[in-house]
């Protein structure tokens, strides 16, 4: 069990971490000039690239904005400021004029470069815009975000012909974990907790929690899954992807919770946080793997399948410590402990801050950068965020038990 | 300098590994039933998925085709039906039908099931159907042959605005190494020594060749440049692949010692073979990297950047010793002999013949499967054939060189 002073420390490194990242995105991310922010930072906090990559436009609007909103230290216009220029510039240069698409990749002063068959950063736009919207009760950020979510639930839910990839005879229709997931994660943010919009949607949001259970196969959690139940044969239907398993976890944690649904709590915890944490970490060099083949003795084609990535690691830290919140098992609290030794021992770089996102299988630096095409202000400080929200929260419980306790 | 030993032991290296790879492939990867080719064969030979990945569809006509062709040991039916029905899957299934176009995946039976924004499955389709077509001296290959290599001339030289990727303002008009690389290739492959079609062709070879020297920046070779000149800023600017580089110097020298091109011979051995070696190689733990950035101190994003691929080495193999035979230059040899002593040291496999496809960067085995969605019968065999033929000319020149002083 944790004991108070485990989650004192755990909280204040968590809480010194998190003003250690922001002030590393906020000191070399901000394009003041054209609006939107740059991903690719060395080590240092050097521009490598100048693209920008739309994804993490979105993700970091949405991050400073759930600071502004949630935080005391950075309820300032620094950081709404920052916020409000990259929602500007999604609107103006992520989402393609006259369409509800969003390019992956612009120039720096805003110039498409790229167009993904994949509706991600759509997604991201969403979430980014509704929280810059309860930031700044700016209505329009509001219908924006409303707007893409419809033609998001159409994607997701009834046709992706739209995106662009031709549906061919020889590929069973599937659905990836990502998909619904994204799409719950999205419905959670939009709605919060207010019960007109949760009502509007809760179609979708059962949609969303079921499809995602169908990725179970009462071991693995499979990354994609047949529309019309079971899985695809090949690679494709036997690859695990750990930390989607646990990052779904904590999505239908957080759902079961809002709801009191105990039946769903207990599914979210068991068979998308227990398992994956068993099967998805390295016992020789720890760490969780990125990609598994279901099969005995498969390797994935994938061949960055044993790297240890930095986003992995987040989710598993969240996940752990809301199942623990929740069921005061000591499983959850030792596997936390063991994947914040393993993070705190590897992945945080202390001279600059941020931390390393791409360790090889061994746990040695692959890549010093601290933002990339696909690392930006996103999973490490939602991470540093969300834990040490709950790590106050737990301690504030136990300190309130504690003072119930002490006055009986 | 190597000795007529150093040639002999290599020589004979080089025919036992051919043995044995060709036996792997003809055992373990022809589908008598649908025809084509499984692609992703385990350690052991077994089909681990059996989707048919369609590069190594044509890559693996052309090969078996090759060696029927050239050598007298697989000039048999064996070699030659398994060629033909390859072929005829390729006519049948991987081309679009009424569309001169190829899918890149289709499952055992040849139903689509993915189309790639890349031309690459039609340049193997073209190279394996005229090698077919000299096989068989049926003309409908080199019909069908000739009728893609059009098409490809197009997308490569005039306009590539057909393969389905949409030209956005932000991105600037590049050249991919790849495309002139493999149109130098494929038109060396279709018009082998026969001086009419060179000449129906002297404006692609001439195109192909230029194309691919702008890729030199007097340092390193670019994989990306700009249609204009120069190179694109950015990651994509930077990056450069050793292996490409290599391969396309092997490709260049070919073609200068068909025309008799001194100069070009020496653009070719100096410029993309001797300098990628160089910058190319890793000092520490020894073999070609993957990926590199040009860049001082960054790291090139994509996260196999340093892993050690088959291929690569298979390239360098060939192109070291071609230059070593073009100039006796002892770098050649040396440079050859160290990969040489890598190759053989890490990637054949004893047990079940043909090679171990990625190591890590110590060079440890990544994954242990023979073939997979890129890796088929193609670069191993290919190199082994290439280099056993380039060490029978030397050992039987170099003799033929010792009788005459014998004599005098």
């Amino acid at each position: 069990m944790a004991s108070q002073s485990d989650l004192a420390e755990a909280l204040e490194w968590f809480d010194s971490q998190l003003k250690d990242n922001i002030k590393f995105w906020m000191s070399n991310s901000i394009d003041n000039k054209n609006g939107g922010y740059y991903t690719c930072l060395s080590y240092r906090g050097e521009v490598y690239d100048t693209l920008k990559y739309c994804w993490l436009q979105g993700r970091q609007v949405w991050m400073l904005a759930k600071l502004y909103n949630e935080t005391k230290e950075y309820h300032n216009h620094d950081i709404l400021d920052a916020a409000i220029q990259g929602g500007e510039f999604l609107l103006k240069y992520v989402k393609v004029k006259d369409e509800l698409r969003c390019y992956f990749i612009v120039t720096e002063d805003g110039k498409p470069v790229k167009l993904q068959r994949k509706p991600y950063t759509e997604c991201f736009y969403t979430i980014g815009l509704i929280e810059l919207y309860r930031a700044t009760s700016n209505i329009k950020y509001e219908v924006a975000a409303e707007e893409m979510l419809q033609q998001l639930i159409h994607w997701i839910c009834v046709d992706d012909s739209g995106l662009g990839m031709p549906a061919l005879s020889g590929a069973l229709p599937t659905r990836q974990l990502g998909y619904p997931m994204m799409l719950l994660n999205i419905l959670t943010e939009f709605c919060g907790n207010e019960a007109e919009k949760r009502e509007k949607y809760s179609e979708q949001f059962k949609w969303s929690v079921e499809a995602i259970l169908k990725h179970d196969d009462g071991r693995w959690i499979h990354e994609y899954a047949l529309e019309s139940g079971g899985f695809p044969e090949g690679c494709q239907g036997r690859l695990s992807i750990p930390g989607h398993a646990i990052e779904a976890g904590w999505f239908l944690l957080q759902e079961a919770l809002t709801k009191g649904d105990v039946e769903l709590q207990d599914k979210a915890i068991r068979q998308f946080i227990k398992r994956p944490s068993e099967y998805g970490w390295d016992k020789e060099h720890g760490g969780f793997f990125y990609y598994l083949d279901c099969g005995i003795n498969w390797f994935p084609t994938q061949l960055e399948w044993n790297m240890k990535l930095w986003w992995v690691h987040c989710e598993a830290l969240i996940a752990y410590l809301m199942a623990y919140k929740v069921t005061s098992d000591d499983f959850y609290w030792d596997s936390f402990k063991a994947t914040f030794d393993y993070v705190c021992s590897h992945f945080p770089e202390k001279m600059f801050g941020e931390w390393y996102g791409y360790l090889n299988r061994e746990g040695k630096v692959n890549q010093d950068f601290k933002g990339g095409p696909f690392k930006g202000c996103f999973h490490v400080p939602r991470a540093l965020f969300l834990c040490r929200k709950l790590l106050t929260e737990m301690t504030t419980k136990d300190n309130v038990e504690t003072k119930k306790r002490k006055k009986n």
